[in-house]
Formats: C-alpha cells, sequence, structure tokens
C-alpha cells in the first residue's frame, strides 16, 4: 500500500474509533503518539480530500465526523493490515458482549441482514420458522430494525428492513464471563441425513479468513437448508470450537441455562479428547460444534432472493429480542 | 464420524484413486496395508450397500467401479479428515501439470464451469473477452468440454458444457520444474481504482480452507468484474504467493515465457522482503500477486446466471486450449 494511501486510512481508523467528532489537531496527537510521522497541516489536507470523497463531514468547530461510508472504508482497510483478521473480531466482540442468561440483561452479538419487506413471502415466513423450529438456528430470538436506524456500522436503507438473528458468538461471551476461554476454530457446511449431523463437507478455519465462512457459504447457495427442514437430508452452517477439557461441566451448564433464555445453540459436545465428525481435537481439550447464527437467512438465498448478510455486526440490548413465532407481527408493525 | 462410515469411505477412497476396476480381495489388501482391520467379507457386504445407494458399479468378474456419484462422495469425504485440504490439493495438482513452456507441450490445470449453452448471451461473452483482454483472467487461453464428456472426476450433464479456464497452480507447476518452489498463502478480492490495484479487501488463507477462496468470492457475488472491465473500479480474485528471494530472476524468466505461450498470470512481483500491497512477506522471501484463473467466469454470475465452478478441476492437454477470441466459433462448433 502506498503511503498517501497509509496515512488517508490511519485518520479513517482514528475517526472510527472514537464516539466523537475530532479535530486535526487531536487526530495529529493521536497519530504521532501511534508513531507516525504526520503534521497538523498534511492532516488538514487529507481531511479535505476525505470530505471531498464523502468519508468524513466537516462539523467546523466541532471537527470531522466519520461518515458510513467512511466506516466501511476504515473495516476493508483493518482487512488489508490482519491477516487472520475473522477470529480477531470474534474475540473481540465476546469481549464486548456482556449479556447475563441469570438475570436476562446485557447485550448478545447479532448477525444483520438486509432485505425489502416487500419480498418476504409468506412461504420465506414458513421455512424460516421451521428453521428455527428444527433447532438449526442460535436458539429462538430475533429482532427487527426499521429503515433508517443504525445497527452497529450499518445504516438500515430506505426501503429495507434489517432482521438481526443472535451470532453464536454470544456462546463465547457468557462463557469468557464464567471464566471459560473459547478457540473457534473453523466454521463449516454440515451435512444432515435424515435430520442427524454425520460430516462437515466444506470447512474455513477462522484465523485465516477475513470474511465469516457462514456468511461465505449461505451467500455462495452452497448451503441447504430448505433440504435440511423438508426432507431432513441438507447442509446447515456450523462452527467447530473448543473448550479446555476441565471445564466442560461449566460449558454444559451455560449451554443448558443459554437453552431456558431461548439461546441455545450447542449441537454436540465432546468428550475430552474425543474427534467430533472426524475432527480431531487438541490435548486437554474438548470440541463442539456450535449451531450458526445466520442460519435462518439462508433461506432468502436459497429461494433466489439475493440480500446482503454480515455475520458480528454488533450488539444488541437482550430486550429488543423476539421469540421467531412473532416475526410475522412484529414485520406487520413496522 | 462413526466406524462404519469411516470404513465405507476407506473403500471409496481406493476406488476412487485408481483408473481400473477392483475385486473386493484387491481392496481388502489395499485398506489391510493402510492399516485398517478389515475382512474380504465385510468388504464385499460394503461394496453391496454402496451399489444400492448408486455410488459404486458392480462390473461381475472385473470387480468394481466408483460411479461419478461415488466421486463426489469421496472427494466431500476427503474434506473431513484434511483440515487444510486447499493448500495440499494445490501442491499436488502442482506436481502433475508438466507443461513445458518451451515446447508447448504437456498439461496444464484447469477449473470448470458448467453452463447451459442457451443461457449465454452476446453480452456474456463480449464481457468475458474484455476481462481477457484486460488482463484480468490467468492467460489468454481457454477449453470446451462436451455434453457427456468426462474432466477430471466431472461428467459434463446433458444439455450443458463445460468451460474451462486455465488455473493459476499452473505457474506453480511450472516453476516446480525449474526447482522453484512456490508457498501459495490467500486468495483475495483484490479492488481497482482507475484500473489499478489499491488492496486486498478480503482474504482466505489457502491452509485454512477446504474450499478455493476465489471460487467462493465469485459464487457469493462479491467480486465486481463489470465494474473492473467497464469504469475501471472494481474487485478482482488474486493469489497470494512466496517464492525464494533468490529465485527472483527464475520466476521473471518462466512469467515472461508463459506470457508468450498464453498463460501470463504474473500481476507483480515484489523485491526480497517487500510488502506487496501491504501484505508482508517472510524473510528470506519475494511476494506475488497472481491473477486468479477462474476469473472470466464471474461475469456469468454477476448478470445473475447461477453456474456451477470449481477450481483445481483436473489437467489438460495445451494443445487441447484455444484463444478467447475463438470463445463464440467454438461454442458454435459444438
Amino acid at each position: 500500500m502506498e503511503k498517501r494511501e497509509r496515512k488517508r486510512l490511519a485518520i479513517l481508523d482514528v475517526l472510527s474509533a472514537g464516539e466523537r467528532p475530532l479535530g486535526s489537531a487531536r487526530i495529529t496527537d493521536i497519530l504521532v503518539a501511534r508513531g507516525m510521522e504526520i503534521s497538523d497541516r498534511t492532516v488538514r489536507l487529507y481531511l479535505q480530500e476525505l470530505d471531498r470523497r464523502g468519508l468524513t463531514e466537516n462539523l467546523g468547530r466541532r471537527g470531522r465526523r466519520i461518515t458510513a461510508a467512511g466506516m466501511r472504508e476504515a473495516d476493508e482497510a483493518r482487512v488489508l493490515e490482519h491477516i487472520g483478521f475473522l477470529s480477531g473480531k470474534i474475540d473481540t466482540m465476546a469481549y464486548r458482549a456482556d449479556f447475563d442468561p441469570s438475570t436476562y440483561t446485557g447485550n448478545v452479538v447479532l448477525n444483520l441482514s438486509l432485505v425489502r419487506p416487500a419480498d418476504i413471502t409468506r412461504e420465506h415466513r414458513r421455512l424460516i420458522g421451521r428453521v428455527f423450529a428444527k433447532g438449526y438456528a442460535m436458539g429462538k430470538m430475533m429482532a427487527l430494525f426499521e429503515p433508517g436506524e443504525t445497527f452497529g456500522t450499518t445504516v438500515i436503507p430506505e426501503e429495507m428492513i434489517g432482521i438481526g438473528t443472535v451470532c453464536s458468538i454470544t456462546l463465547n461471551g457468557v462463557l469468557l464471563r464464567h471464566g471459560v476461554p473459547t478457540v473457534s476454530r473453523f466454521g463449516g457446511l454440515l451435512e444432515l441425513r435424515n435430520s442427524h449431523p454425520t460430516r462437515f463437507v466444506e470447512i474455513i478455519s477462522y484465523d485465516g479468513t477475513s470474511i465469516d465462512p457462514l456468511e461465505v457459504f449461505i451467500r455462495s447457495g452452497m448451503a441447504d437448508y430448505i433440504g435440511a427442514v423438508t426432507t431432513g437430508n441438507g447442509r446447515i452452517g456450523a462452527s467447530f470450537r473448543e473448550f479446555p477439557a476441565e471445564s466442560i461441566e461449566t460449558v454444559h451448564a451455560v449451554a443448558a441455562r443459554l437453552e431456558e433464555t431461548g439461546l441455545g445453540s450447542l449441537l454436540c459436545l465432546g468428550h475430552p479428547g474425543q474427534p467430533i465428525f472426524g475432527v480431531p481435537v487438541g490435548p486437554q481439550r474438548a470440541g463442539a460444534v456450535i449451531i450458526g447464527g445466520l442460519n435462518p437467512m439462508s433461506i432468502f438465498e436459497e429461494t433466489g432472493l439475493r440480500i446482503h448478510s454480515r455475520a458480528l455486526s454488533g450488539l444488541c440490548n437482550f430486550r429488543r429480542l423476539f421469540h421467531y413465532s412473532e416475526f410475522r407481527a412484529q414485520l406487520d408493525s413496522l
């Protein structure tokens, strides 16, 4: 990457990290503290260029604010310098999620899908309900966002709504607060025969990808939830994780508690050292297969409707979630 | 994976590796030599089950032959036990490719895409030609396969044709024969602005995925070749590789020779230790960005036509290839 580009992105990065607008002097201070050689004058010139490109907005004396387009640009730029991006993002989101299943309070991690409400058919709703009912989703809960509303770094476009599905990284977050570290190894496509999981047919490791594997499997039409919920033969997104062998009882207890709150996601938990679906686990570890949160949204793609989904989009208060059986009523009330 | 399933797949694996049909006694010998405890009688029982499921075919005294469905099953099963599958497949195919650019003889590695000829429009042909002309494909050559023809493990279905594009792993193969080992690090989406590559916006490491990253980017609609060949702003599939720093001159010479034979793919080759588009390279290494071979096929997906593409599908004699400008004439002659 050329030097100019790097500096331009560093400025966006500073603005994207803060909650408030920042002046050029403050931005310069932060960049210099990070070891970059840059003058206040240069920062001001770059900011003018960023304004022109619609990536920042000049609020006068209050300083510069990053725009939604600038946020996306900053997000994408981070990919570049962080190979193995997703495992880092997973741990960050697990650290931020603070849902407490004993009091039903705090935030869960949400995936966001953008859809035109007019495109959602009765058949879509029926099949999505079946995915939840069969237990092929992360729990039973979902959320809706209105046009114009902001979730994470996304502004829901006009004429669209955002459908939030609970991301299974929420489990990592709750376990972390119980002192259990989770290693998220890979996302895979799990084959079902007669409604029983048999094996992973494709896998992508979290520490070698910038994009969520389940998002990729769904977008590329490789998943088959319609088969999974109609004939029992299909392919669903699942995640392979590992826990310290000694923590198995805690993992069981936490997973059971989450199940009660409508956030169950544990498909199976192995004994210490036991391979699961042929996947070996490390020494002193137990493996687990966790259902992918984005799964119900695959129904749209499988019926030929291209939607825009992003895993790990942001945090959402548990109170905002509703049971999947209310999907239609909630849609109508928007 | 349960024991029965493992044995069943082991039998398919043996049959998929050989060119000829095998009897149950020979299959038992091979499995026992691999360390599996299995009797001839058990193998015969499993074979009957595989026959019933259409995965093998009983040829009487000549033994069992694996079917196309059996081949797919065996391929998918291998994923399970080989996390990091693609880097292994890349090295295997590089080892098998024996194209010699000085005599224009031998085999190149091909990707295969299945399309209904009636679905190919004039606009598709025009845009695919532009992708080749702009240098966003691996060289200038392609191949066609007729309905019923077998390529690799794929039988081209009736009413469809196979379009072969040269896989950039061919470069690894030619370099290998010049004594240069290639490390294929990741496949990524490379952003173009004003027809200049600027940065990778998504990446997937080859040693952490069972599916080709470029195949995934194209199938999931994340690539943008139409933008790349019309406005100069788009996203194309590219691969990041590393060579020993000392071999740079050989790499340059081989790449230039391949360019002359219509198989150019080197987008850029760094100096020793020099980062490329912000991606650092290992010590004593030089990095390179190689154009993805499957790229022209993205045009179909971007115009809403879902096709089935597989990277690294098999080997193809160089003589079978034709220049992209003959695409239409070759289509008409099928």
